[in-house]
């Protein structure tokens, strides 16, 4: 099953089921309004929802052309956004790159940010920022969407909970990731509003790229109209998600609708830093990583961050090569308040 | 005008209009069915909201006894719980206590975490933890709700977005937070959910104790049934609630319904660190500034963290001694998983 919010002008848009094949979608209302009040009940309602994409599918309902620039993300607020940073090696290269050593727990013990979740972009949003010089970068993820996850659960039950799985763009700012972290509470005005795929799907829609833990697919990530990225999501992945889950909800239940990230998808190359694109490598789902190996190799960044003008695409495909959840594609923009 | 959500069984509860003297309640659900719904149109439904209001305090519509144990917390989860360390001398103590400077710039750049908002507590719920050994902790504050605040916001702007005024008990796990700073990325298991008053009010219900950016009262902190902290929320926040929210604003738009906390309500003493209430102090609104005075007088803690069966009362007077926001009371109970 996938569904999408589409714009209808509230807050919370308005949830339609899309046909496998991302061309068309069916709105969901009478059963139930948003996705939120879908995963609020979602035992209920997640079978009537089968069953309309059932009539979709057989063109037994009236159905609209979907585009994904109409779509909000597929939550456009959600309760709980809390981002893992599940690829210890983009973890381990950028400690490397200021000098620091990465204590080993980091390989035992999940990383996870609180992020904020009142205001999530549309995937075709602009990125608008007020200055350049904050250090402008995405972050290519895939996220998981949770039912309600008691406090203290197992990894088992956390990986029970799993409801649907989408994409990220976890716009960072780089240029005040530095000061802010020094100060010691995390990352606040350096963590501004993500952007997710136009469509979530059930873990079911991914076939065998599905493990129950991991996405065994690439994510590509395309920057200017250039291949940027092609890391493979199920490899070095150190914490799945259940795991990052359950570590979540270690001292708090996570509310049904609450969004967990797997931090920017990052490979190692022969246990070392990867290689671009287009030197044969599978690249890097965000410009810190790039920049960090230049560093590494060069003694200094080379590529800068985005510019105003610059547009970052971040899709995932099947193995016959089509789209799962359609294209987050966002082009940075001057913010004027 | 004062607010309350009731437990109906729903995750977002009844909003119900409350009586100054916080004795009676009648239901807003014709108005809007939840505090979020009313505050994501606040400008259509605060004033039939006000109308409620008046009814109620004539006895025109039908009404009931106002019950604080039936209270959730006004939004029983949020979209947003953007946390500030306001009252900078709380910050310097902790830093003191393990000897370590505090940077000068914490006096001018304010200090905010991003918290947790699926799952907040009742403010009659107990505060359920798995360890005693967590180091359970209750931290006194007062919080905002804001309107919508766009990105980039002046302080101006902020001050005007401010909706609500409630107050809360930021549970604190101290014997996690250490490892989790250590981490680098913030605060995550260390800040599991908070607990708000039962009453949100609008910032006129204060009068003259409110001068549009701080509240000038005591918050009353009670330890089983002892006075702990009487400190005066008006002085020695060195960031008032405009200040804070211009500042989570900076780099993205906050929604309506975003809430944003004062951080510890603290005093100095004669510039220095305060007494306990029973030597003639203001006392202190968590345990961890006790124990930090403590070490630092006596070269290590004396007063224990919260332990099961331990019960934490927030509250705050006017001057003639009435609860504006009715009280925060939890008991600290064990959690079986």
């Amino acid at each position: 099953m996938k569904l999408a919010t589409l714009n209808n002008g509230t807050r919370d848009g308005l949830l339609v089921v899309v046909s496998q094949d991302l061309t068309r979608c069916t709105e969901a209302a009478r059963i139930a309004p948003t996705l939120q009040a879908a995963l609020d009940d979602w035992a209920t309602v997640a079978p009537k929802l089968e069953v309309l994409c059932e009539s979709l599918a057989h063109d037994a309902v009236p159905s609209l052309r979907f585009h994904e620039h109409l779509a909000l993300s597929p939550l456009p607020r959600a309760y709980q956004w809390a981002d893992g940073s599940a690829y210890v090696n983009h973890v381990e290269l950028v400690r490397r790159a200021r000098g620091a050593e990465m204590p080993a727990s980091f390989w035992s013990d999940p990383l996870i940010y609180q992020g904020g979740s009142d205001s999530f972009l549309a995937p075709r949003a602009p990125i608008r920022m007020a200055d350049e010089a904050w250090g402008i970068d995405m972050e290519g993820e895939i996220a998981v969407i949770v039912d309600d996850v008691p406090m203290g659960a197992s990894v088992e039950e956390a990986a029970a909970a799993i409801r649907l799985v989408m994409l990220v763009n976890d716009v960072s700012l780089r240029g005040l990731i530095p000061a802010e972290l020094g100060k010691g509470f995390g990352f606040f005005q350096s963590k501004p509003s993500s952007a997710f795929s136009p469509v979530a799907v059930t873990p079911d829609e991914l076939g065998e790229a599905w493990d129950g833990g991991k996405v065994h697919l690439p994510l590509c990530v395309d920057l200017n109209g250039q291949p940027f990225g092609r890391a493979e999501a199920g490899v070095d992945m150190t914490f799945d998600f259940p795991t990052l889950i359950a570590h979540a909800a270690k001292t708090r239940p996570l509310c049904a609708g609450s969004v967990i990230g797997s931090g920017t998808v990052s490979n190692k190359l022969d246990g070392g830093p990867g290689k671009p694109v287009d030197q044969g490598g599978v690249g890097y789902s965000c410009i810190a990583e790039i920049r960090m190996i230049e560093t590494i190799e060069t003694g200094g960044p080379k590529t800068p961050f985005l510019r105003f003008g610059d547009t970052v695409r971040i899709e995932m495909r099947d193995k016959a090569g089509h789209s799962i959840f359609g294209a987050i594609e966002q082009t940075v923009e001057r913010h004027e308040h």
